[in-house]
């Protein structure tokens, strides 16, 4: 790897597998993962909500001067501070986010990225105002077909330099569930994640919920912004045919019994009765029906705990009567839609999307 | 790898080289590190702290009924609440800790565990109650000798089942700065970092700050835990000669300059005066007395904020006048026992204690 190329070519990276890059593992360093135990809290403790960071986290000091620009198929331009944003009307959901990019590292062969397992998931409490008030603020025009949304963090990708910037199609945009936020579980959004402004686009993988928000264009025609164009789609052979990464796939995913061996994380389980405790989500709108617990490949069902609104995850729960032995363990969601989750994951050229059944191993004794 | 060999072999883990294991990536999907340019902040944002925990995080609902033991050479066992802890005499520390292990990925042959590169770090206001005053009011034997914290974490690791503990000499654990601690920042424990209760032990690599801490025993003869007697030891040989792992050595880290490649993390700087800033710190109650930063093997000397207290990191910086094509840059920082950073890593069987100068190729255009 020499600079020169990173900064001007546009090769793509290849598939790989086997053992790990250094890349791969520093990607891994950077961005953290929930810890599956966490699963049991409703909301995500802070620091265990799933990071994932294109580039650099930028410094905004509270007294930075921040402005977030509203222009292009507008009647007026805007450039709005996060205090007039605060004034506009407030609400709050509860609304679990997963990278699109969860499962990665799973998948055979792999994309070189960020090499996540499982864990890329977390649930908050954002409180912000829709963003379809600043663009009423703003005055939407009839002619604009999707809104940009840019943030403040640059780099490169592939060779091109840019600003991470997702666009939303006019009526998402304008839903009332699509939230321009300022806090996260009743406090200030941390730095990582998207100090001092920041959408939320619940339902959808993460990569639509852009930090650190700087500038809104209506637009007139759709975005063409590498991370919407070149990057998020979905390829089942690589350079293939791509659709564009959206929603949720429906995804469930259980606490590991037992204690862990430090190095494998293996587990060891005492028998007799042993909670099996976890979450699953779907997004699209979708509800989860149905959570199934596999015992050795032996399907039964899960209680489903009360729902926490329409877009966090469920809790679910089954006692196991844990003998002796070894045991393969597993857990697949059902939504409203009666999508199910696969047993073995879909292939992806980019590592997106994967929702196969988690699997566990573990030693009762 | 099965299981019964996890659950009850000894045999260590060889060192190895070369790309890395699905569990060393594992473990970095777990274990988070500071991202590098969150070193701008005095004290690191909430959730931005390193972590590095062996076993699983206890779930600890706010009304568990949690309680910390003290036994052993005491006059009197307690068993105490965290609200009696509390009542103690409070004291806030504002305290850089690191990891032992930061750095680990960077040696070649490499040991297989948290593959840490530089990240490994965070400064924190922790506040709590000297353990002195715990010890105090169960009356410490005159015969303790030593002072062992346990924590509620358990597991495995290297065939061994053990909760996590460590312990500290008579006379550290009765110095005024070992806190028994509650808050982080002014905010109750995140659980990720101990709650309810945990050690912090300022100067001392991370892994003296017991967390989740259900148990102090005072001893009449030394500690012989897992974590004390068969990890976190440096040795210059696999197997050789062991000496424990104890305070930090001096380091320093850069905020990397200019903007990234999103897989490489390589950086474009542009052209001209260009801010470069850091951190630098030492343990054992030494303070940084000295910074040098190198572009191209030039060594030249920056500037020192003021200090932030005996145990924190002190920022550093200098500006550098970037100059168009392929530069390299280092820091390297004295403490006021005149150690100073090694241009090359020492190496370590189980990599510990890596304070080498960071390196960092930056491309100017």
């Amino acid at each position: 790897m020499s600079a020169p190329d990173l900064f001007s070519d546009t090769a793509r990276r290849a598939n790989t597998e086997g053992p790990f890059a250094a890349e791969e593992v520093q990607l891994a360093n950077r961005n953290a993962g929930i810890l599956l135990e966490s699963l049991r809290h409703d909301v995500t403790p802070p620091g265990l909500h799933y990071l994932l960071n294109h580039f650099d986290v930028p410094y905004v000091p509270p007294d930075d001067g921040w402005r977030v620009d509203i222009s292009g198929a507008v009647r007026e331009t805007l450039s709005l501070t996060p205090d007039e944003v605060r004034r506009l009307p407030e609400r709050t959901l509860r609304v679990t986010l997963e990278c699109a990019g969860n499962g990665r590292a799973t998948l055979t062969p792999r994309y070189p990225s960020m090499p996540w397992m499982h864990e890329a998931v977390g649930t908050a409490d954002w409180t912000g105002t829709p963003l379809r008030h600043i663009l009423g603020q703003a005055g939407l025009g009839d002619d604009a077909v999707e809104i940009a949304c840019i943030g403040a963090d640059r780099g490169f990708d592939r060779g091109h330099e840019h600003n991470y910037g997702r666009s939303l199609s006019r009526r998402d945009a304008l839903s009332d569930d699509v939230l321009v936020a300022w806090a996260m579980n009743g406090q200030p959004l941390p730095p990582q994640h998207g100090f001092p402004l920041r959408l939320v686009v619940p339902g959808w993988y993460g990569m639509a919920s852009v930090k650190w928000l700087s500038h809104i264009e209506a637009l007139e025609r759709p975005y063409e912004g590498f991370q919407q164009v070149r990057s998020y789609l979905y390829r089942a052979v690589p350079d293939g045919p791509a659709t564009p990464v959206t929603h949720m796939r429906v995804k469930s995913l259980m606490v590991p019994p037992g204690i862990p061996d430090f190095y494998t994380r293996a587990r060891l389980v005492t028998p007799g009765p042993t909670h099996l405790f976890g979450r699953a989500w779907s997004g699209a709108g979708a509800a989860i029906a149905r959570v199934e617990i596999a015992i050795d490949a032996a399907w039964r069902e899960a209680d489903l705990d009360p729902p926490q609104g329409d877009f966090a995850w469920r809790g679910w729960r089954v006692i196991w009567d844990a003998a002796p032995g070894e045991h393969d363990l597993a857990c697949r969601a059902t939504d409203s839609n009666g999508e199910t989750q696969p047993l073995q994951p879909r292939w992806d050229a980019g590592g997106y999307g994967n929702n196969a059944v988690q699997r566990l191993r573990v030693q009762v004794r």
